[in-house]
């Protein structure tokens, strides 16, 4: 079972990143990132390991199904196991058996979004006034920030910790991905301008510990650790002269690619990107974080978004949610209990190919937990495949066409499932 | 990750079942049982896959592991999804991606345990009087046993059902696995020797009911359709006399094999398995139906047995416990949590190849759902390559070295883990 290691050590003479095909007219393009332990070809889906596991998948099937990469996160890896223990199991890779590239994110969303008490507000609950006092109805914020880093509670136990650039740095060095992030400070939309504006400065001021912070942990590194790429991330919600001034500085800075993160709606997604991306370089890569809606991910390449990564496939998967060409459904709807077709006829996936809508709806009216190994599998196919077919549109001239074609079936069904777009990748 | 299927199907005019050596003096032996679906080579243990699934463990890991067969469950397979959807899959083998040979327990044991309110005398607590209605407290016995059958609620939502011998192998019939067995009443420890006495003219009846209805499904059957073995199940408790009686009793059937079942006590069981096969025929195979136990598979293929199920190496492994050649020890102990080594470092499994104890303690922790895949992956592969080695032992002329050996370090460890052994796999 165990699948050959595609992934090789990259040629170290050659460039971080290179784009090697561009939308005309447009940001959108293709192109390579290279890593110490191979190489990712973009635009690319990375599946997320939150916990150095892809929840219910081994690694040998993520590769698979075609994942170049994982994402996990140095929140809940400080947590547990601690960073000390991935460190002396040789680093992230190797404590999870994934030979291929991985991505940490810098905890900067997980401390101020998990058990901080406004998860509503995240939802883009965009009705209410705006405040920048606003927790969720009996919670109780866990998180407070000051311009030096972010003292927040575990959601696990509700000690307390606290993060500064520095520290998650720090953690991060020890977690030992190719792709690491800058801690940032994540605002909501119901944040007010004002707080919005001084948020963009300390994200800003944070970015410059953080590559400080790097680059005296990477000099004081045994010579054979890995190089890790270090992106700085962009906020500044909805304001285009936040997101321009957030980008531009950064854009001066030594990253190696940015990360675009922070409050956004759906329908702003297209616009906010092409304002971050024009005010970046074109040769570093960029990594939209959070996003594997199909419409969304075409919208974001084509504003120039190269990675992407989103828990959702793998989460709607073990509440039986499964996509297909033709749009999203529920698999333990009663009319697939006798139904011995695949999830989906145009899928080539590992499930799809062994395995019945009727064994599905079993496993899961059966509580079994194949289910959700099963049912992974093939959302982060389906997802991983869009966008290798994306990658593959823009080599070809084909984007535009394979916008139409894609979006024009998958969300053709229903409005029942137009509803099922609304929710937000946590 | 897809093994190529070793399996494959017999020569039809081989017999069913073959002997190939034996241990000197004593009913032990090595062999080959044929199905539609491939060979199995015994002694071999064989992992439940209750609703149609190793719980967590994709159909291809099983067989890396060196699973020569699955058995299910005709009652679960009956509540849910129903033998019917299971039937128009193909059989039990197609529905769940199992291209070997498979087996189902009748539901006899099923229908008398789950929910019946007796477990705690499953658990052999023979300190109490024998009663014939004793039944644990707080619990409503929800099954009710006649000539006819057994009139039983479902664990699941407390429907009332109702098992008869044509029931049971109708129900089997259309799940449609290679060996299937005879329905039988489950009696206890507790029962009074009349109830046992009576208990076995009655699973003698309904054993040539079942073959009967078995005879006419078959005539009726497609010509296509596989050629299913039935095995009669001995029952008789620990009473010499009446497991003599029982396995006489069948063995003047037309039965294809045969299992043993049914109340005992650990330390009477190579004494039970030894009065039930020397009054069956040499030339069919006995199926020792609950134990995985490393002393009680050496007990029970010296007296005799060829084949063996139990849920434990599953059930355990998703509660933390592994085996080794050392003996049992749970991952979740806190002097796991920075150990680099494999669960053991005997073992060439996949879980023992690839990952720590470490990694594996984390994620018991991290409450991840991989913990169970691992796990199982393990302990299924520890105890079928145990029998692997018994077989090969009997073969080599070297059973008893080999018993000598493989128990004194299982059970040399500590005391804490004798007392482990005192559960029963149920």
């Amino acid at each position: 079972m165990i699948a050959p290691n595609t992934a090789r050590p990259s040629d170290s003479s050659a460039p971080f990143f290179t784009v090697e095909a561009e939308l005309p007219g447009r940001l959108g393009r293709a192109g390579t990132i290279r890593t110490p332990h191979g190489d990712i070809h973009t635009p690319a889906f990375i599946p997320v390991g939150t916990q150095a596991t892809v929840k219910a998948v081994l690694p040998e099937a993520m590769r698979e199904l075609g994942a170049q990469a994982i994402l996990a996160n140095a929140y809940h890896l400080y947590l547990q196991p601690g960073p000390d223990i991935v460190a002396e199991a040789g680093g992230l890779g190797a404590f999870m058996n994934w030979p291929g590239p991985t991505f940490t994110d810098s905890g900067g969303f997980q401390v101020l979004s998990l058990g901080a008490g406004f998860r509503k507000v995240l939802a883009m609950d965009t009705e209410r006034v705006q405040a920048d006092d606003i927790i969720a109805e009996g919670k109780e914020r866990l998180a407070a920030v000051d311009d030096d880093g972010v003292t927040f509670r575990s959601h696990l136990d509700g000690s307390t910790h606290r993060f500064t650039p520095e520290v998650s740095i720090g953690i991060q060095h020890r977690l030992g991905a190719d792709i690491i992030f800058a801690f940032d400070e994540l605002t909501t939309l119901v944040n007010t301008r004002g707080y919005q504006e001084q948020s963009v400065r300390r994200t800003h001021a944070w970015a410059l510990r953080c590559l400080a912070e790097h680059r005296r942990l990477a000099d004081a590194a045994a010579a054979d650790k890995p190089r890790q790429a270090l992106f700085g991330v962009v906020q500044g919600a909805q304001y285009e002269d936040l997101r321009r001034q957030a980008a531009r500085g950064l854009a001066e800075l030594d990253f190696d690619g940015f990360g675009i993160g922070g409050a956004l709606e759906k329908q702003n997604l297209a616009t906010i990107v092409g304002w971050v991306c024009s005010e970046l370089p074109a040769d570093k890569p960029r990594h939209m974080l959070g996003i594997s809606e199909p419409d969304d991910l075409f919208a974001a390449v084509a504003a120039g978004a190269d990675t992407f990564d989103c828990v959702s496939p793998s989460r709607v998967a073990r509440n039986a949610a499964v996509y297909s060409a033709t749009g999203r459904y529920n698999i333990t709807n009663a009319r697939y209990r006798r139904d011995f077709n695949p999830i989906d006829a145009e899928c080539g996936c590992y499930t799809c190919a062994h395995y019945t809508r009727a064994y599905l709806h079993h496993l899961f009216k059966a509580k079994e937990l194949l289910s959700a190994t099963l049912c992974t599998i093939h959302n982060e196919r389906f997802i991983v495949r869009l966008v290798d077919q994306i990658r593959a549109a823009i080599r070809a001239g084909e984007f535009d066409e394979l916008r139409a074609h894609v979006l024009g079936r998958y969300y053709a069904r229903s409005s029942a499932q137009r509803d099922e777009r609304a929710e937000k990748c946590e």
